[in-house]
């Protein structure tokens, strides 16, 4: 009923549903456009759920973490497919530093004793129940230091540095004490990095029933959600700093590279660090005193939320094999026919924490149904102009080491050859989401308008922005009444794009269908199978749905014959984030007048309860006016030259102006290569293997991207002079992009 | 330490503390402002915290309801005490309908049984334990109707109409079915108004651990919050249609009055209600079925909050004997010098729904402290000029019935009479909070800058700036960087104000300090004089701070020798007022179409997931061009009248001129009937005995205030006809009050 009402509704707007638009797809001639569409078509006429199901199912059977028996076979099995269908395939191992387990403790001693079980209770009715049973790895942080210490507790929230601003006006500091926090709000490795910071001597990290527990619903196998001993695992190293093997920066992990030191490798944490449940975490929370948590900071717990710092004291222990393991990439290619030395990459990764049913297999079994169906394209008689190479990592889930090992073993050649790449991680049911390099936004913002909701048969960017009408913030919902075509985020990083994108300049997407299947398995023992049927995605539609976005886009990116590049909309969202910059400082500046005011004043302290401690903030550093002209000048530049580019393009195809082959090699060459030119070998302040001048992980947010990060985090972090700077290298890149993409628009005339 | 920090600062700032400002107190002449201020520090220097504490003491050694033998004893050792002070003192009898429980049965039939306990533990290290065992009333709800039901239990959140909204879209209503609400968010009266008007047959409220339980710190006697099994007990008579004894609206409910009949009293609630403590309700929680309830829902109960609507089966009676019971309010005059016919009243309820000791004692322990002050000036030969009369009201718990049934029957006199009317209710420890009548806000902010805070010695208006500087949403935060004196609210209802302000049109304040000695208690059997000397106001500095911020206040409306009203103020409010419905109005518009257009594209159903019931949001009713221009003028004739009084009463100042008692009683009847012009005798739609044209309890809020109500109401109830109508009256309204603000002018001249 709800379906036909749907398409009554479809039909009266004229929303495209898989038909083709007017105007050729970006990239493509007039001419060329119908039979790209038809190959489109017959791509996704082939793709099967029931494969998906299968080959989720035989993944899925035991747990597979990086070294696991049951990862290396995945790999094999993977790869087997591969060369079924006819991909020249190979597996790459690299040798990486992976700690596991000696020693966990976690005790209280005071006021009273209790020791956590530091265990997950296996849930027997799964399927998976006696391979978890046999070869779960217990909870516990990658990369926590090794240490056995003892001090007072003190809750800190989620960890990140306002909420240590927040213990500071109670007059609390963490110095030789341990930390608890909970999950959210940040990368959980930045949890650890700003309490070691702070000077905290161990850290505990547990999940609340607020964020992923009976607050939200049901406990799995009865819901979707965590019971109370299910823990989240998860690696600590420090992503924001760089990704990858943290003994061989910027080189591939090979058996005889040159590796660092473990006590050299600054992305491994100095502190020792625990993952819990919120069973294990409450007598903890019972046993803290303090002042009363601010409501924010408040969980589902049936307790009073205290802060601790007092006489609350706890043990901790966590001591770790710091082994070196090999991981297995398994990369499968199908050459190009016209292009064989421009390459399109899609990715996922095989690795799981446990079990991993939806993170990753979720995302990789539409990778390798896509696959299939190039393979039976092939079979047909079809060849993609450019080489397409399907990636699949190992060692994801501690700190994307199987990607970022094989970008920096293959760096020389993929910044000549690599055309965009196109990542995926985890799927469920729910809306389309895409993040990416905005040069690359219409590309998938068309292919979206193509592909139908499996549940609704609405075509996925019209869900999306129907969900940003109804639930977007004013902005978003304001700009969607006239925008017709989706907007793609700006990616920060948590899955294998990373290196591409951040450390190479590799115009990179990261897409997945998510928000509503949902629970709480996230890196537990119960991401099965079983759970992923019943709760997730049940037929895999939207596994299928991922499938046809990203063969679409692989399709076009390697079927084009100018690449869908569109730099009017990279010109347009980057002179975005300079306005936000601009606004940024102008209220910086404002509120901290007002701030020094207040300070002046002793506001702060006259405001608060006399009878609580209470420490008052102290005077800000001024915000000077800051020069921004040479980003400004650089962003109206990028505005002209994209807009000259468009302009010579739609020229050349309405003058039906023909190319050779090797003027079309230069000319996408030229194009795709232009990413790269947002690159700085210099890198962002002190962590300079992200280079990216527009796209990088918040130093302190970890998962969530800083948009011009150079800038954006000098100014955040009040460093006048650095400001300056960055301001220089990223108005640099900027006049970089212009001028190589006039030197493109120079090839069109 | 901190309170020479303090002095400090204040040294650099500037800040008046209880030092008189350079201008004379508004309503005085240069000449006698000295001579005011003596007065009003010899008050204060009086005041004594031992007073109110053996006061508090010993009216709250056992319940003392409305009926009860304790409430009786209270009102004569009050009135013996107004005796002894001198003062001309009677007690009032009103003869209310105050319904006492017969039968309260709460049980959950499906899918199990349990029956709940509906009685609240007695702590028993309070000192009050054994009377409260003895005497307490047991939780309920006074005017829940009779009723003995059985149906399908619906979770509706805080039960007001916007959560019905959300119920809607999940696709349930709750006809024939038993609603379960939390506290908070409204008066409690509109949650069972509401859920009657939907169709509901029977209501439970219940004390959700988060507002004020131990989500809010521990225990009592452990801390200041609510144990598993503290109930909130409460009126839920239908306040925002009209306070008093339900069966005598509009005039006093003397012995012989003129009654309703209980079915046509339409304040009483239709359904039945009761209210249950949190370990009664989690049993209830457990069983509910149905969709998981938002986010902004869920409580502090370590469960899933659902929606229910389904198989959970709930079995309610309420009984009631229907008794008419006596009020005894004491009436304490002291008789004023010069215009003996010019009263300000003061006044606080004694009656409780228990115990009290915060609610009503906390307030009423100043006020008798003031009495006393005032006792002893006069003893020493000091005499008001205008007529000081104290009220110590019984029955507002209720539903204000005492002070609403004596307005009532004295209404004429009071018309003619009453200069203003000063209400307190409830103290604690904290920030000064003063809602009123704008017509007397610049009075209420001198004061404060005289009063110090008890703790820090700032001054209790540099306390509340700072807090709001501090704290305060973005437009008081601006407004107070500027800003030197405090704001005062609007007031909607809850306590003995309303007859005096929105039935007559009596120029009141509703003062209370509050924020920081903070508990649970609230119509509970652990509000007592124990609780209250731990965590509300333990030296009963606040209390001293409220006699002294009232005491000047009263000092100044009987001495002054023209009446501090601020036209300039008021005028100045009820222009922002105006303007807030006029955006209102533009925003509602605005929003209106967004809404339409989703509808009409059916986005609200696209971006719902597709797997769950949701009904979408149908299409409302345009909001036309709204003719505010009567509303405008009048408030700009208000501007330029209030300007014209201000600029001729300094010039009279300035030039000496002595008006005559004739005249200046004339003057001063003027001025104080200002506030008189602003009742409309047709009444508010649908409510008529709410008359104040500016300032009413919000139909759907109870508690909170709806400013310009018929207009405001109108709008948001989308009814354009019954807008243009109540700008007509409320424009009628305005222009009267600037034309008896000119006759003023006129005296002056």
């Amino acid at each position: 009923m709800r379906f036909v009402l749907h398409s009554f509704v479809l039909l009266l707007l004229g929303v495209p549903v898989s038909v083709p638009a007017a105007e050729p797809p970006l990239g493509f001639a007039s001419s060329q456009a119908a039979q790209q569409l038809a190959l489109e078509d017959r791509h996704d006429a082939m793709l099967n759920s029931a494969n998906l199901k299968k080959w989720m199912r035989e993944m899925t059977t035991r747990p597979h973490h990086l070294g696991s028996p049951k990862a290396k076979e995945n790999a094999e099995y993977v790869a087997k497919l591969f060369q079924d269908w006819g991909y020249e395939t190979e597996t790459e191992v690299f040798h990486v530093l992976f700690p596991a387990p000696k020693a966990r403790e976690l005790s209280l001693l005071r006021p009273y004793p209790f020791k956590a079980s530091l265990t997950e209770r296996i849930v027997s009715t799964d399927s998976a129940a006696a391979a978890l049973e046999k070869e779960a790895l217990p909870p516990y942080n990658a990369y926590s230091g090794d240490g056995d210490v003892t001090g007072p507790l003190v809750y800190v929230n989620q960890g990140v540095p306002t909420d240590y601003e927040v213990l500071e006006r109670h007059g609390i500091d963490v110095k030789g004490k341990i930390v608890i926090a909970r999950y959210g709000g940040s990368w959980r490795g930045i949890k650890v990095k700003v309490a070691a910071e702070k000077g905290a001597i161990g850290c505990i990290i547990y999940n609340d029933p607020l964020d992923d527990g009976y607050a939200q619903g049901g406990a799995y196998p009865a819901g979707a959600y965590k019971h109370g001993t299910a823990v989240q695992r998860g690696s600590v190293v420090d992503l924001p700093m760089r990704p990858g093997d943290p003994l061989t920066p910027n080189r591939g992990a090979t058996k005889d590279a040159k590796r660092l030191r473990i006590e050299d490798a600054e992305t491994v944490m100095k502190i020792p660090v625990l993952p819990i449940s919120s069973v294990d975490a409450e007598p903890f929370f019972r046993a803290l005193d303090g002042p009363v948590a601010p409501a924010t900071w408040r969980g589902a717990l049936p307790l009073t939320y205290r802060l601790g710092g007092g006489k609350t004291i706890v043990h901790l222990k966590a001591e770790f094999h710091w082994n070196i393991v090999p991981t297995y990439n398994v990369i499968a290619r199908m050459k190009g026919s016209e292009f064989p030395d421009q390459w399109v990459l899609r990715g996922n990764h095989h690795d799981a924490w446990v079990i991993g049913a939806r993170d990753p297999i979720s995302g990789l079994v539409p990778l390798l149904e896509q696959a299939r169906a190039f393979s039976e394209l092939a079979k047909k008689g079809w060849r993609p102009r450019r080489t397409v190479i399907f990636c699949v990592w190992d060692g994801e889930e501690p700190g994307l080491l199987g990607s970022t090992e094989w970008v920096e073993h293959h760096a020389d050649e993929l910044r000549k050859k690599a055309v965009a790449y196109v990542n995926t991680d985890t799927n469920a049911r729910g809306l389309l989401g895409i993040g990416g390099a905005h040069s690359i936004e219409t590309l998938a913002a068309e292919v979206a308008q193509l592909v139908p909701d499996p549940l609704t048969g609405i075509s996925v960017s019209e869900r999306l922005r129907s969900a940003r009408l109804v639930h977007g913030d004013a902005e978003e919902r304001k700009e969607y009444l006239t925008r017709k075509s989706i907007r793609i985020n700006a990616l920060g990083s948590g899955s294998d794009y990373s290196a591409f994108l951040q450390h190479l300049g590799i115009a990179s997407y990261y897409i997945g269908f998510r928000g509503e299947g949902v629970g709480g398995e996230y890196h537990t023992c119960f991401d099965t199978f079983d759970h992923y049927s019943k709760y997730i995605d049940p037929e895999l539609g939207y596994g299928v749905a991922l499938a046809k976005v990203c063969g679409r886009i692989t399709l076009r990116l390697a079927n084009a014959d100018i690449l869908p590049f569109d730099f009017n909309a990279q010109a347009e969202t980057i002179n975005g984030y300079i306005g936000e910059l601009t606004r940024l400082s102008d209220e910086m500046r404002g509120d901290t007048e007002t701030h020094n005011r207040l300070v002046a004043e002793d506001r702060f302290s006259i405001a608060a309860d006399p009878t609580l401690k209470y420490i008052p903030p102290t005077r800000k550093d001024p915000v000077p006016h800051l020069n921004f002209a040479a980003l400004l000048n650089a962003g109206k530049k990028l505005t002209q030259s994209a807009a000259d580019f468009h302009k010579a393009l739609n020229h050349a195809r309405s003058a039906g102006r023909n190319l050779t082959t090797e003027q079309l090699t230069r000319l996408n060459q030229l194009i795709y290569q232009t990413e790269r030119t947002l690159i700085d070998k210099r890198g962002l302040p002190r962590r300079p293997w992200f280079r990216h001048q527009i796209y990088a992980p918040g130093f302190y947010t970890g998962y969530g991207v800083k948009t011009i990060p150079g800038v954006r985090e000098a100014i955040e972090e009040r460093n006048w002079q650095e400001t300056d700077e960055q301001i220089e290298h990223a108005s640099a890149a900027l006049n970089r992009l212009a001028g190589q993409i006039e030197s493109a628009t120079g090839l069109l005339r």
